[in-house]
């Protein structure tokens, strides 16, 4: 791909996606990663990758404004459109169309071609491992959720048992069971890695919840 | 201590810090792990610690409120006010004054008393390891400061270098460094276990963020 061409993707993406930094930091970790993926694949057409990448996340802003909109088939059709009318072939701008409209994680469709693949796995693998669980907790933190809940005997709820949002909940319920559907070898690999930092960390902090949260002591304290 | 006084402080404590819930769960885990660490020491004067635990942070809406007001010296008074009025005996009350007032880490006053250094170690801890991580993460989050920042040519500063806030800054510059003035032998442990969580899940984020923002990969996609 030509520079002029990437960088008017990028600034396509950009005037997409204009009120939200961090989706655009995301962009662009999603973009990296996927180019690491790649170079165990010299048959991938880098250009339907790069656009597929650059354009994955701008039907964002559309599902910001009504949560009814999957952003992934909003932003397939822009994406498309917009690829047509750069000069795009029907069949090229289609190809980068589909991968979008099949990354995300929770689509009956899954991710056909190999660029589809690769640019699914980068996703997905930007909410696993150390930077999952920094994000969970910088959007928990903006959400005002706790880390946990107490139950009416002031134990820690776990996570499981717990229906109110707490980063506990949220990471027994979604972080945890991400690192079963990878496509490519390089990205299963890389998920393996970043499983083992997460697992590490929860089991860390859950720990250091119940010494802090147990009440036997305090009750050991106290005179009737 | 008598059921019936530790409720009576408690509740003292709920009404000072009645709109800030996170502040309330930090006051109880630094209350548990300020047992854990008394268990060591038979001579520890319980009633003084419970006290000084469960108000050490009731100065903090008077800081929220004007920054240039030390919650600790804040708090210090008071207590001294609300333990007098409860029927505590002036030297007792001083006691629990005191270990609040030195419980503050930026503070020229060190702790002296044995309750003062387990409350002053049991409250930095929950500044350490996953929790401080935990707590920094949301912290940023309500801020809406980014984990990082990139460069100009797009490599991202790993926290030394740039000056605005961001995770990875805060790391090098406030949690990295708490590990080095504890003053209990159970906290120094204690806090060693967790420095080991903390450096591992920075080292891997790390990691993370410089693969997922390495542009050398994408530039050899691009033609001139």
């Amino acid at each position: 791909m030509k520079r002029k061409e990437f960088y008017q993707l990028e600034n396509f993406m950009q005037t997409c996606m204009k009120d939200s930094a961090h989706d655009r930091e995301h962009v662009y970790r999603v973009l990296h990663t996927a180019l690491e993926i790649a170079e165990e694949y010299p048959e991938v057409d880098t250009d339907i990758l790069l656009a597929a990448c650059l354009l994955h996340d701008i039907g964002r802003e559309a599902q910001y404004a009504d949560p009814s909109v999957d952003h992934a088939k909003e932003g397939a059709e822009m994406a498309l459109h917009f690829l047509l009318d750069s000069g795009w072939t029907g069949e090229r701008a289609q190809q980068v169309s589909a991968a979008i409209r099949q990354h995300r994680y929770r689509s009956e469709e899954p991710p056909e071609s190999l660029e589809a693949k690769i640019l699914f796995d980068a996703d997905k693998l930007d909410v696993t491992g150390a930077m999952g669980i920094a994000r969970t907790l910088q959007y928990q933190g903006r959400m005002g959720h706790p880390l946990y809940h107490l139950d009416a005997e002031g134990a820690v709820l776990p996570g499981q048992n717990d229906s109110e949002p707490s980063f506990l909940h949220e990471y027994c319920f979604k972080l945890k069971n991400l690192y079963g559907r990878f496509f490519t070898r390089k990205g299963t690999e890389m998920a393996e890695t970043r499983k083992k930092t997460a697992e590490a960390y929860f089991a860390a902090l859950l720990d250091e919840i119940q010494v802090s949260t147990e009440r036997k002591r305090l009750l050991s304290f106290l005179e009737e």
